[in-house]
């Protein structure tokens, strides 16, 4: 769909158009923060056609924005747009991508404009979702470990990633929200340890549970993959452009434990 | 849908209850703060089925909400519940309505996960709608008026209404965002009011426009009605439980304009 926005506002075949996308976003998830990028011809940027004669925006950026609002479905919106620095690419040069899960646990069921984002998860005034407890828990998963126990698995893709922040909070409008930031994540990863810490914040498992299982390396069946659509990618993050290149050699090796067999 | 629903969890008659809704909400409008009253004989009260037999709640208003919950479609939630004091009437009871408009005028659009409840309104970067100016505009319309100009007129009906509160922020996201409190409002007022700041917003016309038309009492042609879908009711106001009766006689009292003819 972004493609083909843009090869009709760059005047170029959306079949030819590569996409490189930052973040993973499942069939359901929501993304506030993704990031991509496009390789194109230098004549396509700097001819942007302007949007309006009698105002020509002063940047390629601006036309490209004024023109992709115009030909996107509103379910598709591009915030920012801007030449990229050398050696950048909008997955291998990410440092770090930063997840939330929102959820809803009123009795009374979800706010109706939330809930396409929030997850319904109605419990008694009396049991709610424990967050503290959800993130002591949390902080229990922290570090580079082998996530198998909440990855899909795929032959030949590691399931090693280094989980940097995993914390809950009651927002402003109630919601137990997860935010979750990881050098990268595997497919299903933060659904698995939303659904595991689940388990927790209902009381059905101590706060040392969730690192059990991550410790076993096996999925487990009381881990539910929760619903895709409380998940939203909210950022993306990047090292200094001098950075970028090398960060992107660097993610595309495998990662591995220090201390798993070579 | 919310008479079917309350019908079917307190077994009576859908087709017997009269429910008494405080706020209009037309077609498209939003509402987060609602109020409606209806009357039910007491045993359908106290006789509530519990939810779970293992757990009853001490308390009928929590039975409703759980059975509710699991009746009522998901673009309609009910979040609390209470047997009214005496004198108590949704709609004539209330001493104020409080209601949001919220406006993204990024050129971008609206984000997705905002577009049912923000209308969008697209502005260059250096052109965005002047809050201020809508607010110095706004400020020019309070107290007792006859709103004759910014309402759809209906045979024997007034038009005169008490403005209480009408300014303009940024609110974190962004979005211009209008509150407007009133004793009442008459049908597409607000959307009216709007549609009039708006032309202020733009430069159109100055922060005194808005006031002059109202002095005229006629329809406008350069104010448009915005549509529905930015407008939320947030809130219903009541007086302390002594004075819901008085307050429900005087409301249903036609309102007039101190100095107009009688």
């Amino acid at each position: 769909m972004l493609a083909a926005g843009l090869g009709q506002v760059l005047r170029l075949d959306p079949d030819g158009i590569r996409l490189v996308v930052a973040g993973r976003t499942d069939a359901g998830v929501h993304a506030t923060g993704q990031v991509c990028h496009l390789d194109i011809p230098s004549s396509a940027w700097t001819g942007l056609p302007w949007h309006r004669r009698s105002d020509p925006p002063a940047d390629p950026a601006v036309a490209l924005l004024r023109r992709l609002a115009g030909v996107l479905p509103p379910d598709l919106r591009v915030h920012a747009a801007a030449a990229a620095p050398p050696g950048f690419d909008a997955r291998f040069s990410a440092i770090h991508r930063r997840y939330a899960y929102r959820i809803c646990d009123d009795e009374a069921g979800v706010p109706p404009l939330r809930r396409r984002d929030v997850l319904g998860h109605p419990r008694p005034a009396d049991r709610r979702l424990d967050v503290d407890a959800m993130t002591r828990a949390a902080a229990g998963l922290l570090g580079l470990r082998d996530f198998a126990a909440f990855c899909h698995r795929r032959d030949g893709a590691t399931t090693v990633r280094t989980l940097l922040e995993f914390g809950w909070t009651r927002d402003a409008d109630g919601f137990a929200t997860a935010r979750v930031v990881a050098d990268a994540f595997c497919h299903s990863m933060v659904r698995s340890l939303v659904g595991a810490l689940l388990v927790v914040g209902e009381g059905r498992q101590g706060p040392e549970w969730p690192a059990a299982v991550l410790a076993t390396g096996a999925r487990e069946p009381r881990v539910n993959i929760v619903p895709a659509h409380g998940l939203t990618l909210e950022a993306v993050g990047y090292p200094p452009d001098a950075e970028l290149a090398d960060r992107a050699r660097a993610a595309r090796t495998t990662r591995r434990l220090p201390a798993s067999p070579t």
